[in-house]
C-alpha cells in the first residue's frame, strides 16, 4: 500500500466513498455537505473541516480571524447547497504550554461569526496536542428537500456563473508568505479576503429557491479544480471565457506587481469561498436581475456547460483556445 | 492570561460555556451530548471527540481497534442520554509519509463498528498534519424528547448504579505502558476492554425508556470524576460503598500482581465506557430485574445520592469513611 502523499487526498476519499450508505442518506461523501432526510419536507445538512497549525494557518495568524474562518468556510458549504446553518460542535487539540488568551480570542472570533449567522455552538471537545494547534468544526444545517443544489445536475448548455471576484484570497496568502509590499487599500482588501472570507449564505439561499440552479458548490480549491468536480459529478464538460473571469482591482495590481498570470492564479488559487453554479440558460437573465436587487454580491457568467467527459476548455483573451491544465490545491500533492 | 495547562480542560470549558445559546438548544456544553429540539416529539443529539497520536493512542496501536474506539466512545455518549446514533462525519489530519494501508485498516474498524450499530458515515475531511495523526468524529443521534437522561436530575435518596465492571481499561493501558506480564486470559480481557470498548447502547435505551433514571452519563474519566459531574449538575452529594464496586477477576489479579489499590484505580481510571446512573429508590428492584432479562450487562448499586454540595464520601471495606479524594483524568493537568 502506498503512502498518503502518493495517493493524495482525493484518491483516499474515492477509496473510502465506496462503502454503502443507507437510503435516508440522500448524499454522502462527494458534495459540499452530506444530505440526510429528516422529515417529508426537510433535510439535514452536515459538513466538517479540520484546520492544522502550519498547514492551514500560521502560528502568528490573528486568532479572531482564525475563529471566524473556521466557521465561515463551513457556512460556505451550507450556502453551496442553498441551506441554513443551525448549530456546530468544535474540537481543539492544544499544546499544553499554549497561551489560553489566544484561544479565548479565537473563540471571540468564532462567536462573533456564529452570532451573525444565527449558528449555535452547542458543544465540543478540548484535548492535548504535542506541538500543533488542531481545530475541527462540524456544522449542521437544514433546508427544504426540494431545493437542495447538488454538484451533479449540470446540463449541456447551462451557463456557468461565479459570485464576487476570484483570486483575492491567494493574493492575500502570497502577501503574507512572500512579504510583498503593496498599497494599503489593495493590501487590506486582499488580506481581508484571505483572513475573513464572507460566506455567500443569502446568495446561496436565494439561488436555491429559484429552482433554476442545476449545480452549485463553493470555490475552496480554485475554480479549475472545483468546476472539474461539477463536471465529473454531472458527466459533462465545460468551456470558460478568460476575459469574463471577474477580478478585483487589488488583485490585478497584485498580479502586475508580482508579474503573475492573473487568469491562471485566479482559477487555480484556493480559498475564495465564492459560489460557482450553473443556471438553466433560459432563466439566466431573470436570476441576474433577482440577485442584483438583493444585497448579495454581483454574479458573473464565466462560461458554459458543454458535451463531453470532464474536460475544461478555456478561450484566452487572444481568442485562442486550450484545455485548462492548471489544477487546484491538494494538501498532500502540493506540499513537500 | 495563563497557559492552557494551568487552567486545564475543564477550566477552559467552563469559560466558553458562558456564551448564551438559543432556546431550541435544550442542552449545550456540559453533558454527554448536546440536545437540540427537532420536532414536537424528537430531539437531535450531537457529540464529538478528537483523538491525537501519542496522547490518546500510540503510534503502534492496532488501527482496526482505533477505528472501532473512535466511533464506539461516541456511541457511548449517545447511549448515556438514552438515544439512538444515526450518522457521523470523520476528519483526519495525516502526516504526508503516513502509510495509507494503516488508514485503510482504521476505516475497516470504523465501518465494522458503524455497520453493527447502524451508523452511516456520511462525510468527512482529510488533510495534512506535520507529525501526528489526528482523528475527529462528530456523531449525531436522535430520541424521543420525553426520555432524555441528563446528568442534572439526581435527587437525594436515589440509588447510584454502574454497568459492567470498573478499572479494566486502565488495567489494559497499564499492561501496555508498563509491559506487565500476565496470564493470557486476564491479559486478553483487560486489553480488549481498553482497545475495544463496547458502548452500552441497548442498556442506555432500556433505562431511558423506564422514566426511572434521574441522571445518567458514561464513565470516560473514571467514576470519581464523572460522579462529581452528576453531583455538580444535580446540586447534590453522593456516598459510595467500596465493597460494592464491581471488579473483574482479571482486574483483581492485575492489582494483586502490581500491588495497586484496586478500589482507588477502579474509581480513578478512565475509559471504561460503562454507564453511571441514578435510579429513583422505589423503582430500583424493577429496573434491576428488567436489565437482568435483557442481553445488557449486569448493573450494580454502588451508593446513594445524599444531601450536600458536590462532596463524595466513600465507606471503605473496614467500615471507615472518608471523602473521596482521587480524581479522574484531565489531559492537561495529568501530563507533564
Amino acid at each position: 500500500m502506498p503512502d498518503f502523499k502518493s495517493i493524495g487526498e482525493f484518491g483516499f476519499i474515492d477509496h473510502i466513498a465506496t462503502h454503502p450508505t443507507p437510503k435516508h442518506v440522500l448524499c454522502g461523501i462527494g458534495d459540499d455537505c452530506a444530505v440526510i432526510a429528516q422529515s417529508d419536507t426537510q433535510v439535514r445538512l452536515v459538513t466538517t473541516d479540520m484546520m492544522v497549525e502550519r498547514v492551514h494557518f500560521l502560528t502568528d495568524t490573528p486568532p479572531e480571524g482564525l475563529g471566524h474562518k473556521l466557521l465561515a468556510v463551513n457556512i460556505s458549504d451550507i450556502a453551496a447547497m442553498g441551506g441554513t446553518p443551525t448549530d456546530a460542535v468544535i474540537s481543539l487539540a492544544v499544546p499544553a504550554n499554549h497561551d489560553a488568551g489566544y484561544l479565548e480570542r479565537l473563540y471571540n472570533g468564532l462567536y462573533a461569526c456564529a452570532d451573525r449567522f444565527n449558528v449555535a455552538i452547542v458543544g465540543g471537545d478540548t484535548t492535548r496536542s504535542h506541538n500543533q494547534l488542531v481545530l475541527n468544526i462540524s456544522l449542521t444545517g437544514q433546508m427544504n428537500c426540494n431545493h437542495v443544489c447538488y454538484r451533479s445536475g449540470a446540463q449541456i448548455g447551462d451557463l456557468i456563473y461565479v459570485s464576487g471576484t476570484l483570486g483575492d484570497a491567494s493574493g492575500g496568502l502570497s502577501l503574507i508568505q512572500d512579504q510583498i509590499e503593496m498599497d494599503q487599500t489593495d493590501r487590506t482588501h486582499l488580506l481581508r479576503k484571505f483572513h475573513r472570507p464572507e460566506p455567500r449564505l443569502e446568495l446561496g439561499q436565494t439561488l436555491a429557491a429559484t429552482d433554476a440552479i442545476t449545480a452549485m458548490m463553493d470555490v475552496s480549491d480554485g475554480v479549475a479544480s472545483d468546476l472539474r468536480h461539477i463536471c465529473q459529478r454531472s458527466e459533462v464538460s465545460a468551456s470558460l471565457q478568460a476575459s469574463a473571469i471577474p477580478l478585483s482591482d487589488a488583485f490585478l495590481n497584485f498580479c502586475q506587481k508580482t508579474k503573475k498570470d492573473a487568469i491562471q492564479l485566479a482559477l487555480s488559487g484556493g480559498e475564495d469561498y465564492e459560489l460557482l453554479f450553473a443556471i438553466k440558460p433560459d432563466r439566466a437573465k431573470e436570476i441576474e436581475s433577482l440577485v442584483q436587487k438583493s444585497s448579495a454580491p454581483k454574479i458573473t457568467c464565466i462560461g458554459q456547460i458543454t458535451e463531453g467527459k470532464d474536460a475544461i476548455q478555456i478561450t484566452h483573451e487572444d481568442n485562442s483556445r486550450s484545455p485548462l491544465t492548471v489544477t487546484g490545491y491538494d494538501h498532500f500533492k502540493s506540499t513537500p
